[in-house]
């Protein structure tokens, strides 16, 4: 591949820059970004790209493009490049919902130009390119989408792409992304998010000071719950009729959960208990996280 | 101090054992466990405490004794040492609820017997005797309950064992500990326990390898839901009423959430996601977790 050009320089955007650089993945790197600050940030901490500030000398110049920015930045974009893009250039991005955004794109994307989508598994409670680090996507699954009128070819060398930044990928359609990623990643964050506003509300009423004692386990929700709040906008209104689901099942679980606990159901709650304590030894087995106690925080 | 018993040698007793020791905080350690796993464990590790078979042994020769069981165990420990045990010796536990266990001890407690409860916020997902160490308590938060019938005196000398212990102190009492556990530790167990519970009837119904993907978030749930059931029964069962409270507001705030992902309210979600944000710094302030982004896994 000779020139990549990276829409977007946060913590994946210059993440994916370091990794392309150092293995030498593309001859040049351009980097659009329009945060100011940002770009304070790319300067100080000179990364290995080309910053440019017209949107079309990348776009011209390069074999893909791959969007970094939160979802709902794609239209506005699109509607840019639609008047300089090329056939035979690809394009993909980052983004982790699939069905909704896929529509934008179909909308809006000047007709013969091909957009395969990928979603790396990877990111940070903290966002930025001074957070990003080239093997971020190291040994972590990168999931691509094959759609119906996905571009095979550009599917192919996108998957050796993903491979060359060091990813395991893995090849699915929007449909079946949707609805994994509902329950692995967008549920788990916004139960997160509801956990911690729920332990606000709560201070507020009590007039105690609770954050002091979070060490019980309110402060490993709080972590997942720093996360960049635009980002994740776009997550849960992209997938809304799966996370709608998703939320459905949870509140009939813990109705079902609230009912054990009032009725001191010993035999309903431990079999609950006892089922949930498998997945930890299946993810670790399944390398999905460290198998230090505690996360090995001491 | 002249000798200690523990009763109870998992993580928590095996490491006030490992502590009392490791700073000559009491001259004899005696260990009371029943399980037979956990005293083979306890003589592989030659954990730092003699272990004795009859419990009248350590009762009358202790100057505080430590309930470190699950709380359902209490009831019957109790009604055995009240055939021996002498109104000067000390009693306490680190049970983490505190309101309906204290209603076991006073009715079952032979009268002129002082229990002082305290409440370490040290904990792991590991149980177990090899799972503990000197400094599980070190600079951890101890709640100290203060209510109508507190012996004053037992209470001092705690205080100033539990900061032998190396752990910072706090008094207050028994229904204000749980109102702030039930949110900060007992709803985020419930919580966790409850999204990989649903994320395995997810993988049921979709018939999916959803495991396989959980390192958007779902990992870091699965570490606190593999957490030693029959300690977290019995914490549920035993702070039942403000748990519920707890699950009502947690489920309120929810279906907010769930009406304006429905509604796309950007305005609104917004405000709660830039909200919650706010929590992490002031935990990493407060020290109650580490600054590390990811944790520091990589």
């Amino acid at each position: 591949m000779k020139n990549v050009l990276i829409i977007g320089c946060g913590l994946l955007g210059s993440s994916l820059v370091r990794r392309i650089s150092k293995k030498k993945i593309a001859q040049k790197i351009f980097i659009y970004e329009k945060s100011k600050s940002n770009l304070a940030k790319i300067k100080k901490l000179k990364l290995p790209g080309t910053i440019i500030k017209s949107l079309k000398d990348g776009v011209v110049n390069s074999d893909l493009i791959i969007f970094c920015t939160p979802m709902s930045e794609y239209k506005k974009l699109i509607l840019k490049i639609n008047n300089f893009i090329l056939p035979r250039t690809m394009i993909t991005d980052v983004g982790s919902s699939k069905i909704d955004s896929s529509r934008i794109i179909k909308k809006f994307l000047k007709k013969g130009i091909h957009w395969t989508r990928s979603h790396p598994i990877a990111g940070s409670e903290v966002s930025g390119p001074e957070h990003g680090k080239d093997d971020l996507f190291k040994d972590k699954w990168c999931v691509l989408i094959k759609d119906k009128k996905t571009n095979l070819k550009h599917l192919k060398l996108l998957n050796s792409f993903w491979k060359k930044v060091g990813s395991k990928t893995v090849i699915m359609n929007s449909e079946k992304h949707d609805k994994i990623f509902s329950i692995t990643s967008h549920l788990p964050h916004l139960i997160a998010y509801n956990l911690v506003k729920s332990a606000q509300d709560f201070e507020k009423i009590l007039k105690f000071n609770l954050i002091k004692y979070s060490a019980g386990g309110l402060r490993d929700f709080s972590r997942i719950a720093a996360s960049n709040e635009i980002m994740w906008r776009d997550i849960f209104f992209d997938n809304k009729v799966n996370i709608k689901k998703a939320i459905d099942l949870f509140i009939k679980n813990l109705k079902s959960f609230k009912k054990d606990i009032h009725k001191k159901n010993n035999k309903s709650i431990l079999k609950k208990l006892v089922q949930t304590k498998k997945v930890r030894t299946k993810i670790i087995k399944l390398k999905q996280d460290i198998d230090k106690p505690d996360f090995g925080r001491d």
